[in-house]
Parts: C-alpha cells; structure tokens; sequence
C-alpha cells in the first residue's frame, strides 16, 4: 500500500481546472446511437486521448472498431505489481426530448451542487474522475500500479463492437482486474460496490397490415388494424402479477436466498423515497418482491417508444399500415440474453393474429452478471470507499446493464470492480442529467486511493 | 326537366382546359390540420371563389369563420324553380408518410386513367366536377333552377366551424335540398347513391407515468410503464369477437332488418375484392356481420396514431414519463357522438390503473346519418346516374363521415343527395391518393343531368 495523501492534495487544489475540464468533455454530443454525430464520437475520442497523453500515459492509440473507435492506454511500469484495466464510456444517449430540459443538454451549466448536462453522470464524469485521478498519482510519480485505459464509445448502443475488439487484443489488454466506474451509489453519502447487474436484450417489434396507409372510415371495421394488434400483443407481455409471460423467459432466472434478501434490504431506498426520485404516485412491480429485488435481482420488460400512423397535431382519420414498438428486457444471472430472442418469437408465433405479419428485430444483448465479493481487489475498493466517505460500502445489485462486465469475464477470465458514483436521482438517459459534483469530487479521491491500495 | 345534351357537349369539349384548372386546384397544399399551411387555405378558398366569379355565380364571398373561411355563391335566377344547395370542401388530409408517393403529393401527376395528387379523390376532382357542371349550364343561359354553393375548408378536421356558421346563415343557406359531391361508388362502372353515413368521434388519449422520462434500467420493474398501461387499455377496448366494449357503446345502435341486408349485399364487393383493394392478406371484423355490413352499418374504434418514447434509429433505454393514442370512432344512427366521451372516460375510469394518470381530448364529433331514398331529388339522381353510366344505381351505406349532412339535415330541416364519384382504391387518407379521370368527366355529366332533371 502506497501513501495517497499528497495526490489527494493536490486533487484539492485542482478543482477549478478538472471542472473546466469536464465541461469541454460533456460538451460534445457523441450520442452513439445518431448517425450524425459520428464527427462528435470521433472529437470524444481524441480529447480523451489528449489527456492521456498530457498526463504521461503510454501507448495512446484511438483505436478504430466496426463501429465508434476505443481509446486506449497503458502505463506499465510498477515492476512486480498487479495491473488493473480501467474501463469507461465516453458516448452518451439521445438528449430528446430537448424541450423538458431547462438548460440545454450540450451547455453544460452548474445549478446548486450539480452540474447539468447529457453525459455528466452517465458517464463522463465518472471517466473524468479516474482519468484526474491517475494524472495526480502520475504527477508526482506516485502510481504503485500497472494500469490499462479502456475507453469505448458504443455502450449506450450494446457494445456490439466490443466484443470482437476484446477478443483480437486478448494481449493487450491482459490484466488482473477492471476497474468499472460505469456504476451508482445509494445516496450521496452512502458508498456502495455493485456486485452484480442486468442483462439487456432490445427489440424493435413491427407489425404490418395493408401495404398502406388506409381511410379509417373507407376501410374500419373490415380489416386488423396493426396498433390495435400491437398493442394486444403488448398487453400480453405481462400478467395481471406483472410477471412476464414470454414461454421460458423465468427457466433460468437465478432465486434469492435470505441471506442475500436481507443483504440487499440493508440500506435500500423506503417505497417513499423511490417513488419520490421516480417521479411517480404509485409505485409498481412483479408481485412477491421488493421494490429493491425488483430493481435488481428481477428481469423486466419495458416498452422504450411506440409509433404508428398519425402523431402530429390535431386529427387524421388513418388506419395505419403499421405499428412500431421497441421493447427491451432487462435480464439477470443466469438467463441466457441469446435466448430472449426465440422466446420473444415463440410469444409472438403463438399469439399474433393471422390478420398481421410481424417482424422482430434484436437490436443488440448482453448477459447478467454477478462478480465476486471477496477478493484483494473488492477490499481494497471497500478501503478506498471508507476512507473517502467515512462509512463502509454497502453491497448492491444494479438494475442497469454494463454489457463489459460480463465480457471480460468470458474473454479475459476476469472480475470487476463495479465502483462509480451515479445517483439514483441524476437523470440518466433523461432530460435534465446531472452530476452530484461533491461526489465527482469524493470519487476522483476514492480512485486515488483504491490505486494505492491495490499496491503491496 | 331540361334538355342538357348541348351543355354535356360543351363540357366534353374543355376535358383539357378542365384537367388543367384542376391540376391547379389540387397543387395547393390545403391541409386543413396544419397551421402552417393556413396561408394555402386561404389560397384554396379564393381559388374556388375565382372559378365562381369567372362562370357568372353571384354573391362570391370568403367568408371568416372561427377557424378556416367558407366559400359561398349563389345564382338564384330561376324563378319558381327549386333551390339545391351544393357543398364541397377544399381542405385535405397531411400527405405523411411523404417518402411513400410515388409522385410527390402537391405535384398532381397523370399516370394512366389517373391523377396522383392529395386531395385528388378526396375531395377537390368532385368540387372541380360540379363547378364545370354550373359553369357549362351557366354559359348558354341553361342552368334551370336556383342553386347555392357551400364549399369549406374543415371537413377533415371535423367541421367545428361550420355548425355556427350554418346556424348565423339559416336564410342565406335555405334550400330545397343539399347536393353534397363528398361520397363514392362501389366500382368505375357502377354508380351508386349513399343513403347513410357513420358519425366520427375523434378523440386523443394520454397516459402519464413519471414526470420525466426514466432509465429502464435504472427505474424498470418498479414504476408502471404508461405506454404498456396505454397498449393495456386499448386491447382491452376490443373483445374476442371484435365488439367495441366501452361502457353502452351499442345502446343506441340501429338494427338491421333482412330487407337491408339483402339490399346492401346487392352489388357488394366479394371479400376477395375488398381483400385486395384493402391490401391486406386477410379480412378481420366484428363476429356475425359481412364486410359490407361492418363497414357501413356497424360502427368501429380504431387506433389512428400511437406515440410514446424513443421511437428513432437504433435503441435508447428509455421508460417513457408518456405515452399518447390517436383513437376514433365511426358511429351510425343512432348513437349519440356526445355520448362517446363519456361511454370512453368510463371505460378508463373503470380500466386505467391507479399508477398512472389519463388525459382523454376530444378533439371533434358528428352523429351518423340516414336520408330518404325515396325523394324527387333521389330519383332526379338516380336518373342522371342511370342515363351517364348507361346502369341503375345502388343504394349503399358509406363507412366514412360528413357532418355537415347531420347538420342540415338539423339546422335547414333537408335531407342531402350524395352523389358524388370516390372509388374504394382511391388511397383516400393514404400516399398515393388517385382521382379515376373518366369518373371525374362522368361526374360532370351527372351533375350537369341531375341540375337539369331537378327543374319541373
């Protein structure tokens, strides 16, 4: 273990200069899923590459995928030490609807302790943080690691292209752990380490009725409208339980144990407080669980949009030709995400009328995963936490999805370290993202210390 | 009766300069639900005014409404003679989806017996079909009996202006009876008169969730998803055998008895026919009805537009604060269409959970209609048809809606003649809207027959 005290103090001193740096990254609209910002993903890449190589990282290289380029790095000098690979995303979601937010999502603005952006905290704060992190322990030659940089720009879209880049620098990017800062705490000031995270497997289902679009009034009654045959196969998805009612979907599911359900109601958001950051009246949710096992150790389906026929103002009188819904499920250990699709299409074959063709389109998935608890790596994460915070982490599940977790854990053998510092109430893939900055803060602080820990 | 061979001569002689003039007409993008083609409505309405003045019609006014203005003429020269008072519209539906024409929608393009354009069939080739008829009487001094022309510009938007209108103008619009051109017939060579109409309520349902769009991973699986609560809804307003289950829907429902079922299947298209103008692979509709009946008589709930979440390219993980249906609809006689939105907001408030809340518009309604078949006008009508398509006409019952007929029928106490020349593959509503060429020449010819055969 190395002593981190003089990096952390003069992280202290830089706050000024890491918030203006922040700002020129969030700045950027790299939303990976629009075609039109390609320019911008590629703008992210390199001004993430810029300060690699400003703070006197080796082998820089933005490095070019079948999709959106990585960036990578490495300093390799800690002789007889373990080496950690540090993963982000530099890509963010679509800022629509644009009119909900009160300032714009490419201007980033500080309101109280937050600051105000698409991307802030999903997640290029939290890339800019290990990033401050190691430039102070580098500055001062005090990094006691070896460590990888693995930036990507495809997370917010799968990672498809991920996969085959890990899987061709198996050599490059060998390593004894990954630091993930793509992760969440409770609250401001309860740390927390992920220990586990859902799977995703998006859909775009489409029905088709006439070949076109028809008068309402020249043709209802006589033929299917393909809405109402979306929605009745929507409808279908969940039971009045709310369970999910694809054929196969739970085969799978992994069950909690007591202990684990007792672990995870340890420090869990009360109904009041959830349903307050969520914005709604009521909560809902699969019978026979808690709002946290919900979240967590439980699989969802969600409709992510819907669209057919007329959506403008005022009235058209059309009978659609078709209807377009995006659906994704939300998976845990050990469902299978390869397997979502055929039970989406049995659902489908069994229950779609004669009167309609349909289509169904896997847009992109990626397993659950679970990674281990206690390991050096987990305690020294724990240490940093603690220390930073003045509280142990409490162990959680997290219902997002970090489809790299479970790939390096196929490809590279390895476990992660889920440590990052999202909020529940920050807005992510919302208008109006934020980022607690006190946290971008605490956490530019827990990552210099986690580094140091990880020496012996 | 007057003799009309001289003036059916002339207006057989100006098929070119006619299909010219309507080129025109059909070029000015008139959609009457968009605000910013407002300007183009009034361009539309002093067209029709210019053709009005141009052929000798007195009393040419635009006349200002709450919404788009009203065309009136009159000619009021045949003393003793009745007065019918002939109604159109100039308004047309959007022409979305655009990238679906073949030509674009406001650059009228002949191909083969047809002109492409929006608003061709629907209904400016039927306006421009009666004005060449007025205009080929008025020229020789032939036109025997008064007439009063009514053309506005909101029929597609449900013609909520036009009941004040027709209410603050009962002298002026006084008549004997009502031509309206806005129908259709079963196929090119069979005319037809229609004798009922469906009602239409149009209506937008909202469904609110959370105040702001949340992470479905982050949140999903423990708040209730408004667009699965609207898809809920909405499969739930149909039952197995395709009955419309809001709350004494069918109260009022007129019956059919055998005579009119016998008389409706006469001449009815065979459900292969109806199948392959629909451009669908299978017909669907209400159990223990025929295509024909379900069309006409019995009335529909249809899903017009969906909308709700992220519906571009690719996938955003995204659970809607949203979600939004444009639903509507088709009454017959003797439903009450002010019934409807109370029939609906039972349904959803007997339906809709109790962790969302719902929003229902209604955005316009007119009650179904019947008019007697057995009138002088009637047969002056089925005497023009019978002597211009060399074939009696039938009696038929048209699914789409025309307030105004309901409206003078209420507020002038006359019934409305429908004639005019629609085909069922006109794509009314739809891309690629057509007018059939020698149905319009016909329809001049009629119209010109019915005038002349009006007079005693």
């Amino acid at each position: 273990m190395s002593d981190p005290n003089a990096s952390i103090e003069y992280a202290r001193s830089q706050a000024d200069r890491y918030l203006a740096e922040l700002k020129e990254l969030v700045a950027i609209p790299s939303i990976s899923t629009l075609a039109e910002h390609k320019p911008d993903m590629q703008r992210a890449a390199e001004w993430v590459a810029g300060q690699l190589r400003g703070m006197g990282m080796e082998h820089v290289q933005v490095m070019p995928t079948g999709g959106h380029p990585v960036v990578y790095a490495d300093w390799l000098h800690a002789a007889g030490q373990q080496t950690v690979l540090i993963y982000g995303h530099y890509d963010v979601q679509p800022a629509d609807p644009l009119n909900e937010w009160v300032s714009p999502p490419f201007e980033p603005t500080v309101r109280g302790d937050n600051l105000y952006a698409r991307g802030a905290s999903d997640m290029k704060g939290q890339v800019h943080a290990f990033l401050k992190a190691l430039e102070a322990l580098l500055r001062d030659g005090k990094l006691p690691i070896n460590v990888k940089v693995l930036v990507e720009g495809e997370e917010e879209i799968g990672s498809a292209n991920l996969g085959p880049f890990v899987h061709g620098h198996r050599d490059l990017l060998k390593c004894d752990v990954v630091l993930n800062a793509d992760a969440g705490i409770l609250r401001p000031d309860q740390p927390s380490l992920v220990y586990g995270l859902r799977g995703l497997a998006y859909f775009e289902l489409w029905v088709y009725g006439s070949d076109h679009d028809l008068h309402s009034g020249m043709f209802g009654g006589s033929v299917h409208n393909p809405a109402q045959v979306l929605c009745e196969l929507i409808a279908g998805m969940h039971d009045a339980n709310g369970h999910i009612t694809l054929p196969g979907f739970y085969d799978k599911v992994r069950q909690l144990g007591d202990d684990e359900r007792a672990s995870l109601a340890q420090g869990a958001h009360s109904d009041e407080e959830w349903q307050r950051m969520a914005g709604v009246t009521k909560l809902y949710g699969e019978a026979g669980f808690t709002t946290t096992e919900r979240l967590g150790a439980r699989p969802t389906l969600e409709v992510n949009g819907l669209l057919s026929g007329f959506t403008g103002e005022g009235q058209k009188t059309v009978l659609p030709a078709r209807a377009m819904a995006k659906i994704s499920t939300r998976l845990v250990p050990y469902q299978d995400d390869k397997d979502v699709e055929n039970q989406f299409k049995a659902y489908l074959a069994q229950h779609a009328p004669p009167t309609v063709r349909w289509d169904l389109r896997n847009l992109s998935s990626a397993p659950g995963v679970l990674v281990a608890r206690d390991t050096p790596a987990a305690h020294a994460a724990g240490e940093a936490l603690e220390a930073t915070f003045g509280k142990a982490p409490l162990f959680r599940l997290e219902g997002g999805s970090v489809p790299v977790v479970s790939l390096v854990q196929a490809v590279l053998g390895v476990d992660s370290i889920l440590m990052g510092f999202g909020l529940p109430d920050d807005n992510l893939h919302a208008p109006n993202e934020k980022l607690h900055l006190p946290n971008y803060y605490r956490g530019i602080e827990a990552y210099i210390r986690f580094f140091s820990d990880m020496a012996h």
